[in-house]
C-alpha cells in the first residue's frame, strides 16, 4: 500500500516506483554537507553499500557521487584505463555501444565482442578474444536494459582471472544491483557501477559504484593523470574515505536529500537477507515471463539462463504497434517502456519489475501490470495464435 | 514560517534553507523520464532558466545535468576549450585554483591572475594580461564562496569584448545566480555555470549552466572531440533542445524529483520581478554587514563594492577560535561555516544569506543569525575594542 497521490504505476526498467519512506526522505530539511549529522548518514550509507555488494574486504571502496548512472562509465574510463590502453567490451545491446564511446572519449581503445540480439557473448569466444590481445580491463553489462539479457558474472570472472589475470573485471550493474545476485569479493570483481533509480529504489541523481583493492591499486599506479576532473578518483577517494570515517571533507557538494533517500532505501533492502530479496525478484520475474508465454509472446532473451530478473523485453505481435499499445496501457494506469535497441526499437516493449513493486506484494503492482498487458493486447486486436 | 521539523537553521553559503514547497516537490511520485508529464516540467524549467538569466536570445542554451556545481567546470573545460588552448583565470580565492586544476585535466593551459585575499583583479591588470597572450576564454568567479568577494561582470565583459573580442567570457556563478544581478545577453556573457543548492534554492544535485549562441558556435567549431563523455555538449545539447521542445529523448537519466524541485523554486523566484529579489538580497546583506561592523569585526572583502550580497566572510577576533565559536553557535540553533581559503582558513567564518531566509521575512532567520553571532562572540569572551 502506498500513501502517494494517485498516479500511473511505473513499470519501466528505471526509474521504478519508490517506497513512501524513501520519497519522504527526499524532502529532508536542509543540512550542511560537512556537518556531523549528515556526515554520519553518508558514512553509514557507504557502509551499507559494502553489505549490498556482499563485500567484507576492507581494501574495497564504495563511491557515491551526484550524477546519472552514465557517470559510472566516465569513472571507469577516466580512472581505470589510460590513453592507449586496450579494453574488451562485451556487447549485449545499446549500453555497450555507449560504454565504448565513453572509452574512446578518454583515448582508450575498445574492442567490442558482439552477441546476436537477445544473446550474450559465450565463454569460448571471450577466452579466444582475451588470448588475442592484452586487455587492461573487460566490461560486461550485467543486465542490458535495452534487451533484458542477463550476463553470467561468476564464470566470466573466473575465466578472466585464469586466462588474463591482470585484466580488471568491470561490471555495468545499472539494471542489476539490488535485484540480481552479486558477490563482489567471492566472484573476484574489480568494479561494479550502478545508479540509484533502479533496483536500489532511490530516485535518480546518484552514481553509485564499488571497486576492489586491486582496482584502486591499478588507479594509483597510473602513469598519466585521470582523464576527468569531476569523475576523478584523485578527487573523490579521500572524500569517500573521510565520510566513511565520519570526518567532514569537501571536494564537491553532495546532495544530502538524495543521500538520505539512499540511506532509507538501503536500510529497507538490508532489513531482510539479500538472498530472500533476490529469490523474490526471481519468482516475480518467472510469473511475468510465464504470463508473457501464456499470451503467446516471445522475449528478446530466448534462453531462460540469459533472462534478467528485474525486467522483461517482449517482442510485439506483428499487428500491434508500440506507439498504439503503450499509450493504451498508460490509460489503464500502467507505464511500460518502448524498445531501445536501435536495430529493432519499434518491434518490442520493455517491462521493469524491480524494488518495491516486487517486494511489497500488498501494492498489487505485478498483478496490475500483467492484467493490463493482456487487456491492452486484446483491445489492440491481438489474439493468441 | 516553515512546516519543517525543528532543526538548526542553515546559514552556510550553500546548501541554504529550502522552502517547504520546494522540499515537498522532492518527494514527487516516480515518473518516466521520457513520459509527457515529466518532459513538460523539464521543458518549462529550461524556459524559466532563460528568464532567471534575463536572456531572450533564442540562440542561447540552458543546460541542467545531474551533478554537483563542480561539474560546471568540466562542462566549460571539456567543451569550450581545446587541449593546448590558453585560458585566463581571474583568482579571488579557493575556487579559481580548482577551476585551473580542472582546465589542466583537459590539457588546457590556465594562467591565473591573482588578487590579494579579499580583493579582486583590477581592470587595468586584466587588460594588460589580455594583451600579452591570446586567450580562448577568461573565467571569473562572480562570488567566491571562500572569501565573499564579488566580481563586477559588466565592465569586465565590456573590456574583454573590446580588448580581446574572440575571448569567451565565462562566469562561475555558483554563489551568485539567484541573488546577484546577472543580465546574460546585455552584458555579453558567454557562459554562467551554477548549482541548485545556493540562491536558486533547490537541494543540491543539479549542475545548472547557461551558454551564449557564440559559446555554442565555438563548441561546434572544435577541431578535437570534447574531453569528457558525461559532460559532453555533443551528448547533452540535443537532449536539452528536445526537452525544451517537449519532445522525449535520452542520453542519461535525469532526476525527476530534483527537476520538480527546481521547477517549484524557479516558479517562486519568478513570481516577483527579479529586481525586487536582488534588492532584497542587497538590503539584507547590508543589514548583516552593518551588524558585523557594529560588533567591531572586519570582512575579508574590505571594499564595499567587492562585497557579495548572498554571503559575508568575517575575520574572527584574535582571541576567538572558529573551532569553539561554530559549535557554540550550533547549540544556539544556527549553523555558520568555517573558513575555506587555505592560507587563512582558521582565522575567519562565513555566513550565507540567500534565498528563502532572505525573501521570507516571516521566518525571522536573519534576526536569529545576527543575534546568535553577537551572543556567541560575547560568550567566547570577545568584547568590542
Amino acid at each position: 500500500m502506498s500513501n502517494q497521490p494517485a498516479h500511473p504505476t511505473l513499470f519501466i526498467p528505471g526509474p521504478i516506483e519508490f517506497d513512501d519512506a524513501v520519497l519522504q526522505s527526499m524532502s529532508h530539511y536542509s543540512e550542511s554537507h560537512v556537518g556531523a549529522p549528515f556526515v554520519a548518514v553518508f558514512g553509514e550509507t557507504l557502509q551499507m553499500l559494502r553489505k549490498l555488494f556482499q563485500s567484507t574486504d576492507p581494501s574495497s571502496q564504495p563511491l557515491v557521487v551526484s550524477g546519472s548512472g552514465t557517470l559510472g562509465w566516465d569513472l571507469v574510463a577516466a580512472n581505470l584505463a589510460e590513453p592507449g590502453d586496450e579494453v574488451l567490451v562485451l556487447h549485449t545491446g545499446y549500453f555497450a555501444d555507449s560504454f565504448a564511446d565513453c572509452f574512446e572519449t578518454y583515448g582508450v581503445k575498445p574492442t567490442q565482442l558482439k552477441a546476436k540480439i537477445g544473446e550474450r557473448p559465450q565463454l569460448d569466444e571471450i577466452e579466444k578474444a582475451l588470448k588475442e590481445k592484452k586487455y587492461k580491463l573487460i566490461t560486461v553489462t550485467h543486465v542490458d536494459t535495452s534487451t533484458g539479457v542477463l550476463s553470467e558474472l561468476q564464470k566470466l570472472s573466473e575465466l578472466v582471472h585464469c586466462v588474463s589475470p591482470d585484466t580488471l573485471v568491470i561490471v555495468d550493474g545499472v539494471c542489476s544491483v539490488g535485484c540480481e545476485e552479486i558477490e563482489f569479493d567471492k566472484w573476484g570483481l574489480d568494479a561494479v557501477i550502478t545508479a540509484s533509480q533502479k533496483a536500489i529504489g532511490c530516485p535518480a541523481g546518484l552514481s553509485i559504484s564499488y571497486y576492489s583493492g586491486r582496482a584502486i591499486e591499478s588507479f594509483k599506479s597510473r602513469k598519466t593523470p585521470p582523464g576527468s576532473y569531476f569523475a576523478s578518483f584523485k578527487n573523490w577517494l579521500p572524500i569517500m574515505q573521510n565520510y566513511e570515517a565520519k570526518k567532514p571533507s569537501y571536494f564537491a557538494t553532495p546532495s544530502p536529500q538524495l543521500i538520505h533517500a539512499l540511506h532509507t532505501s538501503l536500510t529497507q533492502i538490508l532489513s531482510i537477507p539479500l538472498s530472500e530479496r533476490f529469490a523474490q525478484h526471481k519468482a516475480v520475474s518467472q510469473k511475468i515471463k510465464q504470463a508473457v508465454a501464456d499470451l503467446g509472446l516471445k522475449q528478446l532473451a530466448s534462453n531462460p539462463a540469459d533472462q534478467a530478473s528485474g525486467m522483461t523485453a517482449i517482442y510485439l505481435p506483428e499487428n500491434v504497434k508500440a506507439a498504439d499499445l503503450l499509450p493504451s496501457l498508460g490509460k489503464k494506469g500502467v507505464i511500460f517502456a518502448g524498445g531501445l535497441h536501435k536495430e529493432i526499437a519499434a518491434k518490442y516493449i520493455r517491462v521493469g519489475h524491480m524494488g518495491v513493486s516486487v517486494m511489497d506484494e500488498g501494492r498489487g503492482d505485478i498483478e496490475k501490470a500483467i492484467e493490463a498487458l493482456g487487456v491492452g493486447l486484446k483491445e489492440a486486436g491481438y489474439q493468441k495464435a
